[in-house]
This record gives structure tokens, C-alpha cells and sequence, in this order.
């Protein structure tokens, strides 16, 4: 049987999504509970890896058990064993067997926030990017009307990156204001790694008006790294939904 | 010189506002640092004193300095020495020596966070009060109408209140929801001990159907705590904002 969860986590300490030697990740205590509950071994496959210090409002995950178990009871189990822990089951369902977490995924939609005032913030010291200096959205929405859509994304992708080819498409850049707060909504089938961190830092360079909107196409047209903003950091993004 | 800031703290695992002994506060964190700053020991005085987890956006505190110090340098420097505490200074200016922090208040802004669905939240643990059955929020709407305006909140008061007399005028309880979150926004010139959680905790008394909307001038009438709700958990409230 074959088992798709969604889940929450707060990255705050952890080594991100994949399993790694001396690290505590998200993949590892998921497993750790689903053997608890289950009394069985399993591999977990998620719809996109996170990096350290990176927040889940809505990661899709699978794996497949031998025993067959109620969908809720999946839940509530899993829970029962992350009680203590920085992961959360908020939805769990059975699909069929060619459910694949990753390659099923038919968009993908994360949220970065940035503070955005000349104070710092001990609310959202590990949940937003602060940003002291004043940003310009509208000149940000302008940089961002250049990225979106059908693009070679070498210029945003960091070097280790595996994905086979650079170029994405970009469906949505929604940048928003709500108070002290600039939330960027962005969707797309797939991300190159680093692309949303780095597509923010970019933006950030427009908002502070170190770097002109109309310098977008030659950043991307450059297909260098170097040419495009710095990584914005990990605590203001969010992995937040999969459509399937 | 007396000095006005707005700060902002993460009540978690603070004592609250007061000082206390063999605990941590808010107060003393913030005097600790003042006494940095300025070499002067000094006596803070907040708006509202917030009780144990609880947060704030923007708290009001005064305290007087013999010697002068520009106003933004002190919003910096005292960010300097609590840059590893929960607490932030947002805002400084020095004022009028009648100002006083608690008795100049005109009115007083909280906002208490639920989260309203199935599983528990990992990100926001510590930042709203998890309610699993599902609140039914125009319900909720029609019972704070009746709490609106001038009353005997004698119900609403915790039993360690001291003000003189539990009449107050409650001035608005908006309530909102986005997604999963409910959104409590609640004014008054000033309010009871406890007051804004007991509030909250009758209102999901009412979201929950345990309690109809027409109860609730019973409620006030009897001006007997134990025909309320219960106290809301603290960690869903924020001191957000004070009028002069």
C-alpha cells in the first residue's frame, strides 16, 4: 500500500530534508516515527528536497507499507510519535501504487517573507529574511514580470545543482505587502536548487535599487551566477503546497 | 528625559512583563540592558503587563534618564545588548515628562491567533492557541456583539485582578479567518486581568456550539467568573499596539 502524507515542519536546527550522517533531518525523524508506528523500515520520497533552516507548511510525501493501515490512524499515529519533534502529519491519504511523491508533482508553490522594517524581529528572528532597508515592491514586481514564464535559470541555480537542464517555467512571482511584511508567492512545475532563494536575493537588489527591473533579461541571458543577487538566507522560506 | 520605546518580545518560556524573582521577565531583561546602555539603573514602566508566554508586537514602556541620549541611539544600542535576548526595540523618542506609559494610554490593541484545524502545528506551536474542533466563525461574530461595548466584565476577570471596578468598554472584537488561522483583534481603553482570554475561551465556547450566542448577556449579568469560558492558553496573544 501506498501512502502520500502531508506535513509540517519548522526547519529551525534541522539539516533539511535529506537524510544526512551526524545531522538530524526531516526525512530521518519521519522515518523514525513510521517505523514506530508500523514496526517496518521505509524509504521516504518527498515532492522537493528543503535545505537547512528551511519551514514546510505543506511537503508531500510517500511510502508504502506491507500492512495495511486506516488513512487516519496514519495520522494520528504518526503524531502521537512527533509529538516532541519538529515534524507534523497534517494529512495523510492511500493512493495508488503509482503515486510518486517527486514525479507526480504537477506544481509546486513556495512562500518567502522578508521583515522588512529598520528593526530587527525576535517573533520572526527564525521565520523571515530582515531586511533593515526599505524595498521598493513595485519596482520588485516589475523585476519579477522578467522572470516569470519560459527561462534558461543558470544565472539562479546554485552549483550544486543536479538537475539535468537549467531551463524552468516560472509560472507565478506574486509579491505582496502587508505591513511590516513582503510575502513572494512563487509557483512552478520545478525549481533548480537555490532557484527561489536566489531569485529573492535578486529581487531584494531591485527593491534596494542596487540593480535596475530592465537588468533581469541580461542576468538571465548571461547564464552565470555571479550576475544575479546573493542567496537570500533559508529562514524566510517556506515550502507551502503540491498540486498533483 | 523621559524615553518612550515600542518593543517587541517572544514570551515563550518568559515570566511575562513583571519582574520576578527567580525568573526571567521582560522587564528585567529591559532594565538589564537600559543599565548597559546608559550606566543608570532605571525603573521601566510598560502599557499593559502581559502575564507568562505571552507576546508582544508593540508594548509601550517609559523611563526617565539623567542623561540625555539620542533617541534613535537608544533604539540601537539597546538592540545592541539584546541582540541574544527575546526582546527588540522597535521604536524610541524622548516625550514629555507627563507621558506615562500606562496611565497616558487611550486605548490598547490585542490580537489573539487560533489555530483552527485537524493536527497540530509545529511552526506555530508556541504562536496560537491549536483548536481542533472546528470553530464556526459567524457564530463567534454574533456573541461579540453582545460583549461589545460598556459592561461589568466581572465574568471575564481573572481572580487575581486588581483594578477597582470590572466595568470597562470594550470597544471592538473583530474576528477573521484566514485559511486555518482565526484572528481575534480586540480594542479597549483598558482591560481586566485576564480578560482578553477569557473572552477568547467563551468565544470558542460559542465557535464549538457548547455555548449560543444569546448566553452571553446571562453570562455578563451574572458577573460570576465560572459562568464563562475558559482562559485561553497564553500563547496565542499579542500585545500589538497602543493609542496616545
Amino acid at each position: 500500500m501506498r501512502y502520500k502524507i502531508t506535513i509540517e515542519y519548522d526547519g529551525t536546527g534541522l539539516a533539511g530534508w535529506q537524510r544526512q550522517k551526524n545531522k538530524i533531518s526531516v526525512q530521518e525523524i519521519l522515518e523514525e516515527s513510521i517505523e514506530k508506528l508500523t514496526q517496518e523500515k521505509v524509504l521516504t520520497v518527498a515532492s522537493g528536497r528543503t535545505d537547512a533552516g528551511v519551514h514546510a507548511r505543506g511537503q508531500v510525501v510517500h511510502f508504502d507499507l506491507q500492512k495495511e493501515f486506516d488513512e487516519h490512524n496514519i495520522r494520528h499515529g504518526l503524531n502521537f510519535y512527533l509529538v516532541e519533534k519538529p515534524v507534523a502529519v497534517i494529512d495523510s491519504k492511500i493512493v495508488a501504487e503509482d503515486f510518486h511523491a517527486r514525479f507526480s508533482s504537477k506544481k509546486r508553490y513556495y512562500r518567502y517573507i522578508i521583515l522588512n522594517r529598520p528593526s530587527p524581529s525576535k517573533l520572526d528572528k527564525y521565520r523571515a529574511w530582515f531586511v533593515p532597508q526599505y524595498l521598493d515592491v513595485p519596482l520588485m514586481q516589475q523585476a519579477a514580470k522578467h522572470l516569470e514564464g519560459h527561462h534558461d535559470f543558470s544565472s539562479f541555480r546554485s552549483s550544486e545543482c543536479q538537475a539535468n537542464s537549467p531551463v524552468k517555467t516560472l509560472d507565478e512571482i506574486k509579491i505582496t505587502r502587508e505591513g511590516d511584511f513582503i510575502f513572494f508567492d512563487i509557483s512552478a512545475k520545478s525549481f533548480l536548487h537555490n532557484m527561489v532563494r536566489n531569485l529573492v536575493g535578486t529581487l531584494k537588489a531591485v527593491g534596494i535599487k542596487k540593480l535596475s527591473p530592465d537588468a533581469i533579461p541580461e542576468i538571465l541571458a548571461a547564464k552565470n551566477r555571479s550576475k544575479a543577487g546573493e542567496t537570500a538566507p533559508p529562514q524566510g522560506l517556506y515550502f507551502m503546497k503540491v498540486d498533483y
